[in-house]
């Protein structure tokens, strides 16, 4: 952007660009073009960084045509999640997309080597969360990071849990996935030394509400270094980690 | 109660007791004389379990009137919970009562000798629960049973919990005690072998919700062999777990 | 475990095993083989107690492979929760199960012979709350326990529930089954003197909110003894149930 | 009203009234002088119906103020409901009231003779809703009815509810008040065949949450014949218990 | 009951009847034939009262079985609520019910000539609330009562209601049935000087969740006089109304 | 109205309508005859402003009646929301009604020529939202009002929405709608000087519940000039907005 | 802004500001130098517009260094809302404000003269939410508007709201204000053919919840033209209700 | 703990240490010596990290005694949060604290100089959320971060936050701290790159519900990259954003 606008007040300086156009171009350009936003765009385009979209209530067509947008402007690397079966199935008549049915993800241009500070542990207490969890790995695996998954180690049966305590304590980022009561985010926190994503399914019954429970439990964690994402949001688990995993000096 | 309808009906059929007079007897006697609630009161002061007064509520002379009432009718043991400091003070100014102020309990004609079938274990996430532990635990001792404390064994440090597994895998029943994500009964239930009663605190803050959370993580535990009590609840913990450790057959 | 545990240290103690060796089976082993849970197991195993499949969201292939291992590794009895009579017909084609609708149960091995210390009492408020109710019943028979099912004796109609007082106060302990306004649980507790279970149900409609108003009148009852387990948590129930009939002393 | 209204009419027919007069009095005339609510108040002060004023944030100069309107209105008879002790010694010293401080309801002109159809019951779980149930009697009594009081008479001790069967099934209009899990209205409700108001208390603690546990219970009751007013309305209840005791042809 | 439990005391009396049986009879018989509701039962049967089936989650097969049981024993007029049309074309195929769709019952023996107080107003604040109301009109016009229906009367257009006081100040008891803000039973209860029951109904949309919203607003309305039975409960409406449509003197 | 009563009147001052019949008259019109809402109705057919059919739980039939009705009064221009597409088929069958589908209202009569004081912009924060936002915008475009659509202006990418700056300050009134977070109304609020009408949205999942994250989140807006409309209402904004964008001197 | 970007874009143009300078400055500068926020901040002080103080958590010495700074920059009139008496002696000690007790406010340099589009009415159901209501007609007064109060006029008697028509009718906004029940706003929206903008209060008991039943039952008004502002907030209203008033086109 | 583990194994096979005493240490050993959490708290006293007391519900006395205990054990730096001023005092007669009012926050030995990867920003929406944002910032200073504040940068201003879009820009991690709406946190999302943690606090009033508004908001954010702690915990937000910001290969 800085470039931009230098170009523009350049073009001011050298006389080609009246003062009135140039009034009109700051202000009607896209704002990413003098801002934020967008310089990180073109960063990730440049470095490769993969697009999401979110593909819950968009119709095959409409992601087609968001896709081929993106390829055109050179995204090599695109995820999609939240879809259908149905409709990836007819996105990849037209995309080489390659479809993960148990996290409902697509990819376009593959998987990244993982280029991360380590390895991020993604974990659920049971067998039900496992879609959720693999929205998070996938997620966490495009964006350049290398995935241990440890499914059903719920806190009921303690010693699963500890039988990989091996994993957990050499994880950079854990991932907690738990329904129910949630415990597991407390319970790994307790364990780990760094940071802890907590994520409420809404899987479960009766007084789980849909994920609340697991919510309130994992929000009053007594274990230091855990905070929590929206029920269900695997995506934005994944998400967070691959940032927390690839952190740098910025000074 | 066998025994007084039997009586009625005997002095009916010798003709000392008019049809009438014994119609009138049978619908007029507190309903506890020809039922059930009664034989079980009689059979406790026959047997020298405490009665318990709830002492939130009730004025200093309120509660010494109901003392009063009860030694006159021969109990001999008696149980005060939620007794302020202060009522105490007045309270055993007229009676020998032994005041615990942690628990805020007060106790008439002192402990009895453990009887039952184990150890009952009273448990707590952190030292902020001991109130309510001490009222289940001091509950559980009036009614004859022996208690093992372990508090301030929560989740998020589990070597704590685990460096006790001796005493929770040889209890005959446990309280679990918990504010804010209460996992402790999840984690204990998933440990033990024998009955959990969970025990939600309002103790916490923000999202802990004087309780809620704490109590639907329980409610949700994916440990067999948990049920919950009200928040707070110590001295219903302490009874039922009493009520556990005393089984006998019935047949 | 002590046994597993010990072994490995005598190996390493008789030279047959390095030390490096030994450290990696201590860090491998299942925990449970030099822990808590699995020495219950193998009693479990050994005393023809029930393992458990929690059927929900799980297919009948899982199913089926879940039980040939159990079945391979001795397991002669099994239990399998909230089955579909689908997926049932599907897993008794291959295992001789016997399934019942109404609790949505499927039984491997039969039920034992009831070995308690005396008889379960699982009572409803109403009619529709009998799929819990039966759930409850049938782990309770399979956990070796004598049911007596008392069904519709809700307190809008008290004769019916007095009419079977008998039962109640001879009851080892009681599951108090029940939607929308939950007072059996209470009324139950105040009549009986052994533990008792309550299961609030998601029957109901208007402000019973799916079983929020019974569990929280429920977890509000005044009769003391009475412990709730998470809406239509019929198994729960009887699986505490049978801990609780089960009691023997430990010292 | 009609005759108000027709008054109008009578004297625009007659040409005394101007049609803009006319006009002008049908719409600026307080709508009670043509419609409802205002034939209701002079039937009340016509039949000595009491006036009633709601203390609660109001001053003792107010309630003066009020008072003083009231009678020079020809008012014989004013309750006044939520009444601090400290006002209430305020306003006596200038207007005859009687204080009732367990209801914390002041009276003038004293009770009238019961003239209703029959006894209204006011039943409740514990000790500590009677200051709720006091102000529901009071009420009651002061509109002209016959109350009877069954304090105490909660379901977790049901004998002492059953004890007085004879006074619930002839009463005429049953108020039944209980906080915690509010199981009294279903069990009452059962029982009786007359109306039955509940009123959910706000006394309790823990997932009581101030009340709310006991107005779903209500709310959901299963007996027949059941409703409910809002929280701690002592008030409420007694006053429609008293329209309702005081039912009479309309035709 | 007093009959029969005098009947076995007189026979005791006489010598025809041991004590030991005597005590076995007083303690077995249905304790409605002791007590208080099946006395209530007999008197409805003799009186022509109708029974009631809750139609919602019982199969044709079972509606019918209680159906005849019904008939069998005398009940001449039986209501069926919440039935489906297609189980009432199963039910009519084997008894000479008459469905009425708008409010899903059914009737068996036809509705009784009105022999109430006066006459009961059914209104709601919308078309959409019409279901509820039918149930509640029909519900009371069961039960003997005459009913009038003001439908889509709502508070947002103030003058459709008002154009209807008439019938307003009239009536005996009055049914206020409104899904959303619930505003009509306060309006409703400013302008009466009868009973009125509120009925919140599910109808809506947003943040009227189901009925929540209406059903607070109705607890809390300011009009004395007026108390709510559940969400959707038109039965509960309709009955009580009928109720408090027939009081009568108990002295 | 005026009119209506005053011809009453002077009928009666002419004598050629009796009292009794012009007190009947007076009683029985149509409340709006003689009030408030009926003059608006009258100016809005006159000024030819639309009548709204909310079309949700109605059968095309009833919406054919009413649509029938309103032309034979000389309605000229009918909108009808919440109008599913299966049933605008029926209704156009018969009446020339235009059908839009992304908002799902149907116009009879066609769009006024814009009227208002300024333009009024519908925003939304994603393209989930756009069906309440169409809601809202054609209800503003039939009421006679321009607007301007910007969807897709979520907070999440503020620069999208800052590029718009120009169309949010020269606003007359705006319509923030957005669900999950619900933050685009601060934003908005904080940027414009004009009324922003802020509608939540039941789009999201997890903790979104429906929308009221969204809705407490506007309801807590910080800016000024915000004010909040039901979860989903793009009706109820479009139609204040039009209000307020066609204030005019009362004086 | 316009100005301040255009001068940064001529110096650059006339040479006497460097590339690079101009560019720093675009970016450092105050974002509402170059943008929305601060015309309008300058139109208001050139238009004499009030400036608003939250007082609310805000300390005497605060508010005093505040209100100097305002004073200096030329603001001659200043709002101060929540603001409890002793901070506003403390105030005036030093300020010429005047404090106005039931709305809690303070005013700096006096009420402007009224120049609307017409009246604002300012309606409460009760007595107890007037300061709520001085609150908002006080923050209209000082935004230019004329105010009336139309006090205690609920619709539990609707006469007395009635009885106000014609103010209802005239005004030009009207802002109703109600505890309890909430249902002011639906009627009024009824009555009325100018937006309404709804303000639950916190007035009220048991049910209440601290005004959630009003603010949900003004939610879902259904009476077009309401929106709603936050619970108790009058200052809001208020200053909506003032920008409203004040609409002129914009084109 | 792999050393002590493996020194008990080779004094096993050293026969130095016989089977069932190795057996026994390895069972009774506090967990945490052969395991995760001490080998961290090891690592913390070796590095200089500190040790935290959370100061609420401890008093002076149980305070000095773990600080006495922390010293004795050589740790030289302590954080004690949620201190109030007066038991800050008593503590301060005994060790060398220094007391931080805004944040009620002591420390002991100091701030250590700051080793992480970049600058911690710690915003706020206002001034009233200033507490919890110091709790975070000295919490972040302690453990060895670089902050920025940036406090009253609301989004109801807008220019106010983007004026320092540079601070937000460059940021290694950003703690977002608002009430009331807490849009805040997805503004802040949108514009970052790093890891956002959110923290809603209970400031606020009406609907914000003692921060549950903001809490929803923040957990809906369309931002990605943004997780969530509990209501008011600027401690845990402080000490995550320390972890991330002090991320290291663990390869």
């Amino acid at each position: 952007m800085k470039t931009q606008a230098k170009a523009i007040l350049e073009a001011v300086s050298a006389g080609t660009l009246s003062v009135d156009e140039a009034l009109l171009r700051l202000k009607t350009d896209p704002f990413e073009d003098i801002g934020f936003a967008k310089v990180d765009l073109h960063r990730k385009i440049r470095q490769g960084l993969p697009e999401v979209i979110y593909g819950a209530g968009k119709t095959p067509g409409q992601i087609c045509g968001i896709l081929e947008t993106m390829v055109k402007n050179g995204q090599g690397r695109v995820l999609v999640t939240r879809l259908s079966p149905e409709a990836a199935e007819t996105v990849a008549e037209r995309h080489p997309i390659v479809y993960d049915a148990p996290s409902r993800t697509a990819i376009l241009g593959g998987k990244p080597a993982p280029d991360g500070i380590g390895r991020i542990v993604v974990a659920t207490g049971g067998t039900s969360a496992i879609p959720v969890a693999e929205e998070a790995a996938v997620t966490a695996e495009v964006f350049g990071n290398e995935v241990v998954r440890l499914f059903d180690v719920g806190v009921a049966g303690l010693h699963r849990l500890l039988a990989h305590k091996e994993e957990i304590m050499s994880a950079s980022v854990i991932i907690a996935i738990a329904g129910m009561e949630g415990a597991l985010a407390s319970v790994i926190g307790g364990l780990a030394d760094c940071p802890v994503i907590a994520v409420p399914t809404s899987v479960g019954y009766g007084a789980s509400f849909g994920g609340i429970s697991a919510l309130l439990s994992m929000l009053n964690s007594c274990a230091s270094g855990v905070s929590v994402v929206n029920i269900d949001n695997g995506f934005g688990a994944g998400y967070l980690a691959g940032l927390i995993n690839h952190m740098e000096a910025k000074r």
